[in-house]
């Protein structure tokens, strides 16, 4: 892992000062370097070997980066719900041309792979991305999403690059096929399963735990797994007539929490969760047993288990 | 042609209705298609086979029109300077992530080739192009820059693109490395010329011509060649506090334009232009005749001489 922070140092340095600056920046906030780590471990149950993947890994992190300096982007009539340190920073332009810049940079940690395999799963993954995100802002505030399209939304959203990482590692590490569908589709339940506890986690924790505003999803309008529960019960006029307000203006979040953060609907989303890394174990008892294997149990149990 | 934007149709298909629309208008907009002509041409001049590379012609204008809906996100404190029509429909967030998804359509339709080297070329082009838009975002309003650091900042923005088609067209025909290397070189000569002029046209033209207002990048702050050569000239000092009181909106960008728009500081540019228009030309001279030869030279006085 020191040795994917050193790509990504390097991989950020820039002809312009600024640049790199802001580039390095986001680079060191950056949180746990999941996919990363998900990418390696993935390469290690194929074969010990894995400084080759660091370059692999230090692009995952790279498109991750990316995409959240993208997300910062922000609309004029947003910028009330509270502007994202970034934006703040550097503003709408820069953020956007500074994500593009790590990706490009990205692009290329990959391309020298020679392996037009990895490249080929890397577009498919920003086309995914790109995809997903375009969902979420055209059904904010959207009540009446069915749970297949919250699951198709986060899938694209998170989903793809925790799987792609998985695939990546194996791919690069001349696994066979079969096992490279496995370590895919565990990438896919465990992604699946972390974006479900994200949103859960978005409702019930508090700001400082979080480092953002409770429900900020909500306040934006992204309507969540609880939030399609609550809906579906049979309170959900209610709760309907509230996510307007919310729209509106007219009333704050925390108006609309209550009746949300019920313990049926918390626990209708968390089930579903444990569902998926039920899902995603099962793919790791496919392959043979080994430190890494236990690894990656180990990091998925961390992962959802996290309160922060 | 009519086969590029067969795939550009197909390549905005999308899953959601409102991307794909957005996606659409976006290639129906965008306009005269130089970027695949010049790699079809360039690949013509190795092989009168070109129906292979289209996929590759159309994921260059792909990764143009991206680019542009990139451009076209704003700040907040830039909106009353007029918002272009992409970011006016959909909002910054649709456009940044609408760009995202033709850039990754872009990078599948690369991908395709199962050519390392077209991908890494992308790689560095886009890399380049995201380097050259922060440059011109953090060097608005800067009244000391130099030629040197306009011309580096227009051969990323412009030049690299333009460059990597024709070096594209080359490389997947299968053209020998100074084939590759001659065309690289002219369309680097052609696209710096192309911007220079373009620059030239937004403060000479007028607002129907342009379909866009006169000086709207003097009004950004983005100090082109022109403006250069009147900072640098004996009045420069009367200029300088004209374009700080721009910055402050004193006054508007009508106020400036009579001090840059002398026949001196315009020819100065345009000879600057045609140099580059000559050095572009004595590449196309190096390589053996052939009417797609031709062409790209009848297509580099057309688009220097382009008053649109």
């Amino acid at each position: 892992m020191r040795m994917v922070d050193e790509t990504l140092f390097q991989e950020t340095a820039a002809s312009h000062p600024l640049l790199q600056q802001a580039a390095r920046h986001l680079v060191l906030a950056g949180g746990k370097r999941i996919r990363p780590t998900f990418l390696l471990l993935s390469g290690k149950i194929v074969d010990p070997t894995i400084t080759g993947l660091v370059p692999l890994a230090g692009a995952m992190e790279l498109i991750h980066i990316a995409s959240l300096v993208h997300d910062d982007v922000i609309d004029a009539s947003t910028t009330r719900r509270g502007v994202p340190t970034v934006t703040a920073l550097w503003g709408n332009q820069v953020s956007v041309h500074a994500g593009d810049y790590l990706f490009a940079r990205s692009l290329m940690l990959v391309a020298k792979y020679n392996n037009p395999r990895l490249l080929m799963l890397m577009a498919e993954v920003s086309y995914g991305m790109s995809e997903g995100e375009i969902q979420q802002i055209l059904s904010a505030f959207d009540v009446d999403q069915s749970i297949k399209s919250y699951l198709s939304r986060i899938r694209r959203k998170t989903a793809l690059l925790i799987s792609a990482s998985c695939a990546l590692g194996a791919i690069a590490n001349q696994a066979s096929e079969s096992m490279i569908r496995t370590l895919t589709r565990f990438g896919h339940f465990l992604g699946m399963a972390f974006q479900i506890r994200d949103d859960i986690l978005d409702l019930t924790s508090d700001e400082t735990t979080l480092g953002k505003p409770v429900a900020s999803d909500l306040a934006q309008g992204i309507i969540t797994l609880p939030v399609i529960f609550a809906l579906q019960a049979s309170g959900g006029e209610t709760l309907r007539r509230k996510i307007l307000l919310l729209q509106n203006d007219e009333i704050p979040v925390t108006e609309v929490l209550p009746l949300i953060c019920q313990p049926t609907y918390l626990e209708s989303a968390n089930q579903l969760a444990e569902q998926y890394i039920l899902k995603a174990r099962r793919e790791i008892d496919r392959l043979p047993a080994s430190p890494a294997a236990d690894a990656l149990v180990e990091l998925s149990e961390f992962m959802i288990a996290r309160n922060y």
